[in-house]
């Protein structure tokens, strides 16, 4: 049996997982990351515990797995192994797989790789998950904010510079909403839970007798749910927030599927939980729209399947 | 000496070219396509006259030549030889390799290659214009539309149905002006020179004393010229023109960027002969726009050199 280990080195938990040659995972284990609490090479040796003990539970011998792929944020030298930049823990040029292997030591530098989280996750899903078998497929996360992976045959493409897939940072609406990232109307800004959360409650301010308020009695209970749930009783408002949502979905979605017409476009994130009340009327728009509407062979639409496991198995894909 | 012949099948004009092993130009000649007044197989029979053509010229047998290649509008099989969709001429799976191969009695078809054309211009720019030498490169051009070409690794990149690269049908402004690809807010509709020459006539019926009215004396007469050269004397409406279509422009530059993170991104199309008042003012919105800011390494934004050429060069890089 070829057995590999993929580390989501996430900024709540460590988790590591042992994978089999079908990426089944056989034995996972997580430590928190003490994000701001503790140095990145500390948090390294935990990496390096939980290899370990993801070998043993599977009774299998660390030196015999084929591979150790890390799932990082931010930047990162697939070629060196280094996180080139991750301001979110202060990182800069930090050496990452060569500090996992003295951490482990005696395993192979060579076998240790890196990549950026969300180009890891892309890679899962496309190894095992919802766009298995695709040569070519995008992953776009919708969480905090919009995140983008981009598999072209088979690998991560991350430019020539490791900066590659930031879907999330173009723009949509010219010159509209306040992006973190200095631009304006950015896709994130509207099809991010986050965002979906604002347009949420700005409809609810204009509605106080929609049945949003029954889900989340005060704005503070907001959340990407809110909206889907009262729509589903046929509440007026809430339908309207979630069509308009929905719309902005799309129209990212389909500049994408213009740009790449990959085999495979695969939705991520905890919106995805909504199933077909997502996925239908946001497939009808993106095919009215796309302009590849005469070809026989169009781009399949899909939900994610992996969830929180996209990263570990992502990662030991690298 | 190795040489290659690259057709440009133009609306037009087809213009043929025999290259060298630099891409060097050795010999040209053309027909007028004669679209709408005869069939595409006469058409190709004139591609076949203009290879006989060019190689005489040069004094180089049409056996010795290495391989063919086609630049053609539409959507094309690469890989088949075949157009599977090309509307403005009515082709609908056309087998156009075998075509020419038949054309040019004992020419071997596996060296004839054909490619949409502006992917076809994308690679030229790539192996001997301004994108030379990159392994990835995206070029946009402006023309009445806004094409685009995206070249991974050397090699065009066209999705896994042939359909790839549509960036001009990419919205940047959601629900803005509509275009014909049927979706409203493309950057083809705010960054195409046909969207320059809206913008400047819109702001010269608003600015009767603008200086624009003296190099365009009545709103027929306007082209991509009028404002840039209007702003260089200083008018200020024009120089209003020049900012906003300078500004969309970048816009749209700027998503790409943050998607592919390319070595060279290449503007091409006639507004770049207004090389540095075009060039500067868009590298200073584009990089302060983009998410890679403090990469070490950028993108290189710069204008396309091969022109015409570009198609013929690039059918030969096939």
């Amino acid at each position: 049996m070829s057995c590999r280990i993929g580390i989501d080195f996430g900024g709540t938990n460590i988790a590591v997982g042992l994978v089999d040659e079908h990426y089944a995972v056989l034995a996972k284990s997580s430590l928190p990351t003490g994000k701001g609490k503790r140095s990145t090479d500390e948090m390294v040796l935990d990496m390096a515990v939980l290899c370990k003990k993801v070998c043993e539970m599977a009774g299998v011998s660390l030196a015999d797995t084929e591979s150790i792929g890390i799932a990082t944020p931010g930047t990162v030298n697939s070629a060196l192994g280094v996180v080139i930049d991750y301001p979110g823990m202060g990182l800069s040029n930090y050496p990452m797989a060569k500090k996992l292997s003295d951490a482990l030591s005696g395993y192979d530098a060579g076998k240790i790789r890196i990549a950026n989280d969300a180009n890891a996750a892309a890679l899962g899903e496309a190894v095992a998950g919802a766009a298995k078998g695709a040569r070519t497929a995008l992953v776009i996360t919708l969480g905090t904010g919009v995140g983008g992976g981009i598999i072209l045959d088979g690998k991560i493409y991350d430019g020539f510079n490791f900066s590659a897939g930031e879907l999330g940072h173009t723009v949509i609406v010219k010159d509209g909403h306040p992006c973190a990232c200095g631009r304006k109307g950015c896709f994130e800004q509207y099809a991010s839970a986050s965002a979906l959360v604002r347009m949420t409650k700005e409809e609810m301010e204009r509605s106080p007798a929609s049945k949003m308020w029954e889900f989340s009695p005060t704005l503070d209970d907001v959340n990407g749910k809110t909206s889907f749930e009262a729509a589903k009783l046929g509440d007026a408002a809430a339908q309207k927030v979630v069509d308009l949502y929905i719309g902005y979905l799309a129209c990212g979605v389909a500049n994408m599927m213009n740009i790449f017409q990959p085999e495979v476009l695969c939705i991520g994130g905890g919106i995805c939980g909504q199933g077909d009340n997502l996925l239908k009327p946001l497939s009808e728009l993106v095919f009215a729209e796309q302009y590849a509407k005469t070809s026989p062979e169009k781009t399949k639409l899909v939900i994610a399947t992996l969830g929180n496991d996209a990263g570990i198995v992502g990662a030991a894909a690298l």
